[in-house]
C-alpha cells in the first residue's frame, strides 16, 4: 500500500508573510487539492510560512521529513524578500547555479514591452543543481522540479495566474505517471428545506455506503450540497461504478424535488435551462431583494434569451407608480404583505408580457422590524397564465444573508413550477 | 525583545479532513490573524492538518517546538474522528479527566430542546489535566487553555459562530495580559485608476515611509486597498502617530480624487452617505450589470431612504417600452452605446422623480462581442438637474468582473458629482 501515491502523504505549502496578515486568504491549496483529486490522490497538511529565511528552511525540513511530495508555492520573485530557492537550496545541501537560457528568457519578456530588465531580475536565473526547470509562460519566475531521495518537491510561483496554468500543463502530468486512481464524483444540490432535514431524509443511504464511497454535506442557508466521491479500484471497475450511481440515485429519490440539480449547477442555471428549454421568458419586480434576483439571473451567459426585464420599486410611490399597486392597499396590509407580492408578480408579468414573473416584498434588516412583521419576513410571488402563488417566509441571519435566501426561494418557485407545467403538459 | 510577544513565534492550527479537501476554505485563521493585530501581535505559521492521530500529533509536536503560542480549532466534537484532545493529551503526557460539570451542561443543552443527550457527547466531557475549561456558550464543545513550559496551548471549537465569540470573549482577554502593543492602522480605498498607476502615485511616499509602518496594497479589478499599520512603540506614542498620519495625509493628496474612503468603506456606502448627506434621491436603469448596480446599493442598510427605483431593462423591447428609447436609435447606434446610455439614465431620472439616475449599457460576455463593440465594452451613463454625462469604458475579465467593474464606474461617477455640487454649492 504504502508505495501507491494516494495513500502517502503529500504536503502543499504557501510562503508569504502577507498570507499570516487578515487580508489575504491562500486558495492555491484548493486548486491543488481538486487536481490531486483527479489523480485519485489528497493532501495531508497544508503549510503557510512567512519568508523569514530561519522559518522558511525548518518548514521545508519537517516537510522532508513527512512527506512524500511537497508542493511549495511563492517566493520565487526577483525582490530580497523571496527566499524559497535559496531556503531550499540549503536544507538540500544543493548549490545554486546560474542559468543563461532562464535569463534570456525574463529579458525577452521585459523587451517585447519595451522595457530594460531590471537587475534584481536576476536572482530568477538560479537554479539549484540538479533540478529540472519548469517554464512560467505568464510571469518571470520559472518553476523547479526536484527529486531527492525518492521524495519530489516543486517550487512554483504564487499568483494564481501562474500558479495555475503550470500546475495544470506541467506538474499534473509529470505526477501522474506514479500512477493514477479514477475517481467518480457527483454533487447534488438542494433548496427548500434545512441541514437537518435533509441529513435525516438521507438517513437511509449511510446504512447501504460502500466502502471508499465519501459523503460530504455543504449547508449553507437556503442552499445545501452534498457531494460524493469514490476512488474506483481497478479490479472492478463496473461493480464500483454501478454501486456509486446507486447512491446517488437513492439520495434523489430521497429526496425528491428538494434537489434542484445532481450535477453541481447553481439554481439561477437550472432555472434558466428549463426557461429556455420551454421557450418561455421572465420578468421580476424586487423590493426586498434590491436588485440581486435580477443580478443572479443575469449571471449566466445567455440569459438575456429569457429575461426580459426587471424592477426594483425600493419605496412605496415607486410600487404604486411603476405597478399600480393601490396606495390603500399598502397603507392597509403593509408593503410587506401577502396581497402587495401577489399584485407585484402579477402586474409585472402584465406589464412586461413576459410568461412568468417573480416578486419579492420583505424586510431584509437589520432595521425596520416590528413584532409583528419581524426582520427576516419575506413574501415572495410568482405570477403565471393560470394564476399566482405566493409563499410566506421567515429568513435568519444578515441583510445579505435575507436578501440571498429571498432570491433561492423565487428561483425554487419558478423552478417547481416549471417542472409541474412540463409534468401535467399546461401551457405556461 | 524574546520576551515580549509580539516577537515571539505564534501558530495556528486548523484540524479537519474536510479542510484539505477542495471544498472548504479554513477562514477562522483571517479572524485570529485580525485579533492578534490588535494586540500587535503576528502569525509565524498556519498548520492545516488531518484528523488522523498520528498526523495530528507529530503536528502538535512541532508547533510545541518552535511557538510561544499555539491556537488550534478543530477536533473537539463528539464523533469518532475527533481526536484533538486525545492527540494533545497524549502529546504532553497528560490525562483525561472527567468533568461531571461540563456533562451537566451539554445535557441541559440537549434537554432546553426537548432531546436526549446522546451518548457520544459523553466524550466532550472530558479535560485534559491542568487545564482550565473555557465556557461555550454556542455550541456543545467546551474550549481548553493550558499553560505548560511557558508555552500557552489552547484549544477551540472549530464552527466559526463558536470559535469567534470564544476568542473575543475568553481568548483575547488572556492574551492581553502578556502583553499589548498599540496599533495605527488605516485602510485607504481607491477606483478610477490601476495598480501600477497607484503605485506610481504614491512612490515619493516610499522613501519617506518611517520604520515600522507597513504599507500593503490589494488590488482587485475596479478597487484597490492602500492598508497602513504600525506599532506604536511605548516611548513615544506622539511622534509615532504624527508619522502615521503625515504618511496617511501624503497618499491621500497624492492620490486626490481616486481616493473613495480613507476609512475602509466600501463605494455605496459612500456614496449613500453622500446621498443622505445632501438629502438627494437616486434611481438606476441597468442593462448589462444586470441588476448588481441596484444590488449593491441596496445592500446598505438603510438605503430605501435615499435609493427610490430600479429597472434592469435587459431587452430591447424592455429599453423602449419602460424607457422610450427610440427603436429607430438602437437599431441605428446599437443599444451599447452611448447615446442608448445617455438616454436610458436621463429618461429614468425623469420617469422616477430621483435628482440622480445612473444607467449601464454594454457587454458583458463571454459572447455578444464584435469587432466593433467587444466583450466589455461598456457605457455609464449619469443624468442630473442640469444635465447628464456618459463614460465610455473597457473592461477586461470573466462576465462577473464586467459587471462588478460597470457598478463601481457608475458609482464613483455620481461621487465625483456630488462632490462638485457640494464643492461648487450647487443644485442637484
Amino acid at each position: 500500500m504504502k508505495n501507491r501515491p494516494e495513500s502517502r502523504t503529500i504536503e502543499f505549502m504557501a510562503v508569504g508573510s502577507e498570507l499570516l496578515t487578515p487580508y489575504f486568504l491562500e486558495t492555491n491549496s484548493l486548486y491543488i487539492a481538486e487536481k490531486l483529486q483527479e489523480l485519485g490522490w489528497q493532501l495531508s497538511y497544508k503549510t503557510v510560512v512567512s519568508d523569514r529565511l530561519e522559518e522558511l528552511k525548518q518548514a521545508i525540513k519537517i516537510a522532508r521529513k513527512r512527506s512524500w511530495l511537497i508542493l511549495v508555492c511563492g517566493g520565487l520573485g526577483p525582490t530580497d524578500d523571496d527566499r524559497t530557492r535559496r531556503a531550499t537550496a540549503e536544507v538540500l545541501g544543493r548549490k545554486l547555479v546560474f542559468n543563461r537560457a532562464i535569463l534570456d528568457g525574463i529579458r525577452k519578456r521585459f523587451e517585447s514591452r519595451g522595457l530594460r530588465l531590471p537587475a534584481s531580475n536576476r536572482r530568477q536565473a538560479y537554479v539549484i543543481e540538479g533540478a529540472e526547470v519548469l517554464e512560467n509562460p505568464n510571469g518571470t519566475a520559472p518553476g523547479l522540479w526536484l527529486e531527492d531521495k525518492n521524495r519530489v518537491l516543486v517550487l512554483l510561483p504564487g499568483p494564481p495566474s501562474e500558479f495555475k496554468p503550470m500546475v495544470e500543463n506541467l506538474v499534473l502530468p509529470r505526477l501522474e505517471k506514479f500512477g493514477r486512481v479514477r475517481v467518480l464524483r457527483s454533487v447534488i444540490r438542494i433548496t427548500g428545506a434545512g441541514e437537518s432535514m435533509v441529513e435525516d431524509l438521507i438517513k437511509p443511504v449511510y446504512k447501504v455506503l460502500p466502502p471508499g464511497l465519501q459523503l460530504i454535506t455543504l449547508a449553507s442557508p437556503a442552499d445545501i450540497q452534498i457531494r460524493l466521491e469514490m476512488a474506483i479500484r481497478c479490479r472492478r471497475p463496473e461493480i464500483d461504478e454501478k454501486s456509486f450511481n446507486r447512491v446517488k440515485a437513492k439520495i434523489i429519490r430521497l429526496l425528491g424535488n428538494l434537489v434542484y440539480s445532481s450535477e453541481g449547477q447553481p439554481l439561477e442555471s437550472v432555472v434558466g435551462e428549463k426557461l429556455r428549454a420551454g421557450g418561455w421568458t421572465l420578468a421580476c419586480a424586487e423590493s426586498c431583494s434590491g436588485g440581486l434576483l435580477a443580478n443572479r439571473i443575469t449571471n449566466i451567459p445567455g440569459s438575456s434569451d429569457y429575461f426580459l426585464e426587471g424592477i426594483v420599486t425600493y419605496s412605496n410611490r415607486s410600487k404604486t407608480r411603476e405597478l399600480g399597486i393601490p396606495e390603500r392597499l399598502i397603507k392597509d396590509k403593509g408593503a410587506v404583505s401577502e396581497q402587495v407580492a401577489r399584485l407585484m408578480a402579477e402586474r409585472m408579468r402584465a406589464r412586461s408580457g413576459a410568461d412568468f414573473a417573480l416578486s419579492t416584498t420583505g424586510i431584509a434588516g437589520p432595521g425596520g422590524g416590528s413584532p409583528d412583521k419581524p426582520v427576516g419576513l419575506v413574501y415572495v410571488g410568482l405570477a403565471f397564465a393560470s394564476g399566482s402563488a405566493v409563499t410566506r417566509n421567515l429568513f435568519r441571519g444578515s441583510r445579505e444573508q435575507v436578501k440571498f435566501q429571498t432570491t433561492q426561494k423565487a428561483l425554487d418557485m419558478l423552478r417547481l413550477k416549471l417542472m409541474e407545467i412540463k409534468k401535467e403538459g399546461l401551457p405556461a
